[in-house]
């Protein structure tokens, strides 16, 4: 039955539906906890988040609710962002800067959060689940969150990454199809594609690991959460689903433009962060898509960019902002989270059971 | 009820399952047979067959079939076969000639078999079903396909593609998500990106149009299609899974090559045909990727590598040979085809009745 499973049992949330961890903003607390007290598992996007704010908004999500929820952060890279970077992109940058009257080469001096600083208030405040992207985690960290109690989803793009997470010891994999928007959570290197569909991922997936598997990518309603569970995986989790809810925060612009888009709009760039992310084609992408090869890698590019999209979301200047959206952003919706939780379950009950009605 | 439908009505078949049209000698008379006598539809993939192959074929399947079949074929596209070939793309094509001891510089006369001497078979022959790609059918093929009582389902890879093939007139469409392999059957031009997974291209395409959805891409087992039937596709459509039957007349060593791969392994070229297609990633391909850009359009390319198939395939070098194959190609079986439908069928239905049971 797609309703109750080793996922619902071990996360004990109602419904095996996860509102995806995006970053910047998206995953206000309202968002996170009106998710969880729908009977779905919230995710907070702490990725680009201080331990401050981490702190806060998980006591923002407590206060406004009581069920399980998860915080998703990005497995750390070394980084070193004293490289020059190449002259064709910053030139790139600079003009994006003056349209947007902000000065050019802003220094900057903080490339990521620190990890450690953020484990340590997944720790402190007890998180329910920890979710991350980009990698498997170090064996340290997974031996104290197995000792909290706290249960750990890794993310993997590929058959591949799922095995080397399942290896790790993770609790339970999401794998996502090449469909999904904002960032893949690739980490293995050496393959011709790892841009893989969920339709073809998840089977693959769930032939070659024992632990539960969670499908993204591409799923926005009741139809592709019941495909998701013919697939073999045991819960979903959606992202550009509830990134156009009323308690996201994403830029009001933005919500615009994911309910406007079509199947054909999204791309995959590394312009805005240095790491691979879909998102609705814009000006910034095709002015860096040139300049591809030479861009700095994750955290620099993403932390060189943080002014122009800081600046460009005050202006509503889109054409400069990282609107993730995955393929299937069109059928978004803009409801409230409880709302939207309520009708994919709905929706899924109705689509399973078409399957089988005379 | 996924058995029975709009579509199994239709085409006059017990299954909504349909073996794609692989053109290349994959779907010998044998395979299409036996697909069709197994309550599916069975395609042959004529694209590069003269009226005379296609005959012969049409009338081979009849001999071991009375159950409805259908024949694909390619929409033409003007070609002119004078212009000059860039020096990097013919310099890489000759050493690989001289690697396979056959000559360089062969001379062609034929780029591609006239569509007109195809459709007159199409029509003499009197074929059930008529599928066809890279593009719409002129609205003369049409009126005639129409009067005569044959079923046409045309190919879309965007949900612009279907509303324009709805628009043209045909009864059906194939939906074929970046997942599948071989050619994509795109052709309107101008967006960000094509290549739309099938999880979110199905109920994308379900939405905007009327008439009934075929799902294609990725799918190889009773998950897929339970899957693809849950996004609202009234039938299915495989390609990789078939091409390991024992009645397809793919190389041996591509069937092996095939059961063996990897999610990771397949990329999209233009190497081989001058069209985008999705393949095993083999040597060919990345000798002449960094000239993508250099090389001639379909069909030209496509007849300038004909004589390094043909010798690869004698000389079992599969490293020059086109392995089309899906991104779940890794869960191809080696069985026969009726075998293979029976099977599909019996998992479809398994997995629906999963969905519920408590």
């Amino acid at each position: 039955m797609w309703q109750a499973n080793a996922i619902t049992n071990r996360l004990q949330v109602k419904w095996p539906i996860l509102q995806a961890g995006m970053a910047g903003g998206t995953t206000t607390p309202e968002l996170v906890a009106a998710v969880s007290e729908a009977g779905g598992l919230g995710t907070l996007g702490a990725g680009y988040m201080s331990a401050g704010q981490m702190r806060d908004a998980i006591r923002a999500i407590r206060a406004r609710t009581d069920k399980p929820f998860a915080v998703n952060l990005f497995i750390p890279e070394s980084c070193d962002g004293s490289q020059p970077v190449a002259e064709s992109v910053s030139s790139v940058m600079n003009e994006v800067r003056e349209r947007l009257g902000i000065p050019a080469d802003p220094e900057v001096t903080r490339f990521a959060e620190p990890f450690e600083e953020q484990m340590a208030v997944v720790f402190e405040e007890q998180v329910p689940v920890f979710s991350f992207t980009f990698g498997v985690l170090e064996k340290r960290w997974l031996a104290e969150l197995k000792q909290r109690g706290i249960i750990t989803i890794g993310t993997a793009t590929t058959v591949r990454e799922a095995i080397a997470l399942e290896a790790s010891g993770v609790d339970m994999i999401a794998a996502q199809g090449s469909e999904g928007g904002g960032h893949r959570g690739s980490f293995l290197p050496d393959s011709p594609s790892n841009l893989i569909g969920t339709m073809a991922l998840v089977p693959q997936i769930v032939d070659r690991v024992d632990i539960p598997v969670i499908a993204a990518g591409g799923i926005m309603d009741g139809r592709g959460i019941a495909a998701a569970f013919a697939l073999g995986a045991q819960a979903v989790q959606l992202g550009t689903a509830f990134l156009t809810c009323v308690e996201s925060g994403a830029h009001p612009q933005y919500k615009r433009s994911v309910r406007e888009t079509s199947d054909e709009a999204t791309v995959i760039t590394r312009a805005f962060s240095g790491k691979s992310a879909r998102g609705i084609e814009n000006e910034f992408m095709t002015l860096l898509a040139p300049h591809d090869h030479e861009l700095p890698p994750y955290p620099v590019q993403n932390a060189l960019t943080r002014d122009i999209r800081n600046a460009a979301a005050k202006q509503d200047r889109t054409e400069y902002l990282s609107m993730w959206a995955g393929q299937a952003a069109s059928l978004s919706r803009e409801m409230s989270a409880g709302e939207l939780v309520a009708s994919l379950v709905e929706e899924t009950e109705r689509v399973c059971q078409g399957l089988l009605k005379k």
